[in-house]
């Protein structure tokens, strides 16, 4: 876009929002440019702050007039490219506003009778969960990201995390949301109701649409009772078979409890053990693959450590299970998550990596892991498959560091082809090439290529019906079809 | 239609489905009519009934190209008329084929290491649970027509019931599912992965769609593991008021075992107890309000009973709960269920009733149902309310039966006004007036008109991008704008 139209819709968006909350792009501070994967910071035309839904909706209103894409922005921690501006060659425009809404983040309100609380996009997780610990709720999602990732980014991408097994995705514990569409518009979801089939289910239509469809505003969360007992145990198993059986047993065992089931290879946890100062192994052998168990419960008692050591023996029995460290408190618990949560910055310093967040059914997962890795060292000797993730919900982080004898440069040139390798065998188990991170611009190109055409023409009906114009984050998620 | 024209449509699918298959209007036996409420059974044209996925999609191409509407049908246990053709006048457009998926009734296969279940859009619940049921899991759904309400139904109308208060809505348990859309195309969203952002959540949009947006035919189902304790007790409480304290102490004292909250109105057990031969009243001393609290834990052990007993007693010593029984076994907590479920059918002997299927806003029920009742007795002096219903998730079976000396015939000829009070204090509230039955024939014209415009103006884009003819059971959830 000429620099002229830019600067006349900088006056305009500046007379609703300030001159202080509309910068251009030259002068756009980091904080709003970062990404945590550092490929897809491209500077935009503009940055917007609003305020309000209002202001929102007038920003978009202004840049829907000046054909301006808009690019919504939260927390900055997504990991495909989602809240940045895209290359023009694959957003099919060039340029855009870049809409962020770090201003927007009141905790509206805890309700206490309807379990739910009402927040402003730009609102954190763990804001969120500080209100609702102080009427002794919880907000049922962990990320790693939690002290950054804001409400409206998590509704936007329909986040998981660690507690998916029992709680599932963002989209669960969503009662209610507000929106503007791409003309501008505010469609009002908002509401604490649990029960509502007064027509088609519009805001699971938007939640997980990555600001494609709409600008979530504001939103609002059913909460669940906070944990009055806790057990976690860290458990050696001989393969990723051995894990499934570890899934069944305490699936049957711990029921409603069972708040995570992390599977994690030898060399994820070597990785974390270099990168964490003072840490150790929580065994004393090691193990091709382990397991992280945690439970949960609102009922104060003393039985879920002894449900979950009953669970564990009968495992070991069975001989399911090798070895185990049961945690002895929260804080040894806590050892356990920080060796897991260290698991991806961790690959950094033993060079680049490949990433893959997929999902796999979960009984091929055992056959999926050999297979892939046979194929990718194959094709690269020495490759290092860093695998790990929520494999109780059939989702891994596949990740893939380079051969310690290889450089940056030329491990990542066989992206591509590492990529093929992966996902054809993913597709062929009929699993997901985006579990949990989303599309965003890192998988536009292969949603397209590896999506049912009837599933596509669906996809981009629905793009098309909301926002003909590709207003709205284009370049992410859904290539539109010629006609748009 | 002409009759020509139907013959000749008649002709095609019987050529696909067989003669067997293909029933002619007046030949068409009673069950593929019947619907509870007695108001809505039209003759279709036809009666089609598709043996597979492969069969449905040929019907609806042939449907298609003669311009017949097609109605999929289920179990038959809707209450809202979703699966009865609709009037000429409330559809625009006249007759119909009704689809039944009563042949596509197979269980395909129960997966335990998904913990998933996969389903012919016919089975019914009742046969599903019991195949759960061979792998000690279940299905987290419970309702009082689950022996033939089919999956397909409760996947299209995003069925409640029971236990939604711990399990959610029928779209919470749907992993993946298939549909035949509006021009004959298979949608195929089958899929046991609990994470998959791969797109626009499609499935979730047609999940209580009612049969509008695509006819679904197979479903797969997350299951849950089984409960082996349990525990129940009816509470008496003076007031809806009461009822949400104590909601607020089983939620946090019960926490995830929390498995029904039900509100229960003294007249509502009065007509149970009458209806139902043998059965008495748990309590010694009759009380305005009852809730029936059910918990449920899949860890063994014997502390389910306690942790409820510790509540009540607490909930005593505050003076929120008066009195209450504790089920001594299961026999006993199935006898409160049944005083709860006849409440429903007990109605009838007493005259007509003029149903509502609402929710409030928690923390709204007890002004709601105040205000409503003291509108109501003006209006009509004597009408009796029968109120009962999902509490902990603000769903209300706002009934009102005719005062004991008015004619059926006068009274309903009220109900349009009667409609209007509640449902003026409804949308009021932020309630909704359709909250796990669904819109159907019965409220399409009230959803019309009581659905911020936005709101409807978005339902209206998604009906017309995937069925832009109205041929998907037209006259149901959504009046198609005057372009359509």
């Amino acid at each position: 876009m000429s620099d002229e139209r830019v600067a006349t819709l900088a006056g305009r968006l500046a007379d609703r929002l300030g001159d202080a909350c509309v910068v251009q792009s030259g002068d756009i501070p980091e904080r709003f440019l970062e990404e945590p994967r550092g490929r897809f910071a491209r500077r935009p035309d503009l940055l917007a702050r609003p305020g309000s839904t209002g202001d929102t909706a007038a920003v978009i209103r202004q840049c829907r007039a000046a054909g301006m894409p808009v690019v919504a922005r939260g927390g900055g921690t997504g990991l495909v490219g989602g809240a940045s501006v895209a290359a023009p060659s694959i957003a099919h425009r060039g340029g855009g506003v870049l809409l962020s809404l770090d201003r927007m983040d009141r905790i509206v309100s805890v309700d206490a009778d309807a379990a739910a609380i009402t927040l402003e996009a730009g609102a954190t997780l763990a804001a969120a969960a500080d209100a609702a610990a102080e009427y002794g709720m919880a907000v049922p999602l962990s990320l790693a990201s939690g002290g950054s990732a804001t409400i409206g980014g998590i509704v936007a991408t329909n986040a998981g995390g660690n507690t998916t097994i029992r709680h599932g995705n963002a989209r669960r514990m969503v009662l209610g949301l507000e929106a503007v569409l791409a003309d501008g518009r505010v469609l009002d979801l908002m509401s604490t109701l649990r029960k509502d089939n007064a027509g088609y289910a519009l805001g699971q239509l938007l939640i997980g649409s990555e600001g494609t469809l709409g600008i979530i505003t504001r939103a609002v969360l059913a909460l669940v009772a906070q944990s009055r007992q806790q057990a976690a145990a860290w458990c050696a198993v001989d393969s990723p078979r051995a894990a499934l059986r570890l899934l069944r047993r305490v699936r049957s065992g711990l029921g409603e409890t069972l708040t995570a089931f992390e599977l994690i290879s030898r060399r994820a946890l070597e990785f974390s053990l270099v990168h964490l100062p003072g840490s150790r192994d929580p065994l004393a052998e090691p193990s091709p693959w382990y397991v992280l168990v945690e439970a949960g419960s609102a009922i104060a008692g003393d039985w879920l450590e002894g449900a979950l050591l009953g669970v564990l023996e009968a495992a070991a029995e069975a001989g399911t299970v090798e070895n185990a460290a049961l945690a002895a408190n929260r804080a040894q618990a806590a050892e356990f998550w920080r060796l897991r949560e260290a698991i991806s910055p961790a690959q950094k310093p033993f060079g680049a990596s490949v990433k893959h967040d997929i999902s796999i059914p979960t009984e091929s997962i055992p056959h999926f892991i050999d297979e892939a890795c046979i194929r990718l060292e194959q094709r690269l000797p020495g490759i290092r498959p860093c695998i790990f993730g929520h494999a109780g919900d059939g989702n891994l982080h596949f990740n893939l560091t380079r051969p310690e004898a290889m450089s940056d440069e030329a491990f990542m040139a066989l992206e591509p082809e590492l990529n093929r390798i992966v996902f054809d065998l993913v597709v062929r188990s009929r699993g997901s090439i985006a579990a949990e991170h989303g599309i965003g611009q890192l998988r536009i190109a292969e949603l397209a290529r590896r999506t049912d055409p009837v599933k596509l023409d669906v996809l981009r009906r629905i793009k098309h019906a909301l926002d003909p114009d590709n207003l709205l984050n284009p370049g992410k998620v859904i290539v539109p079809d010629a006609k748009t």
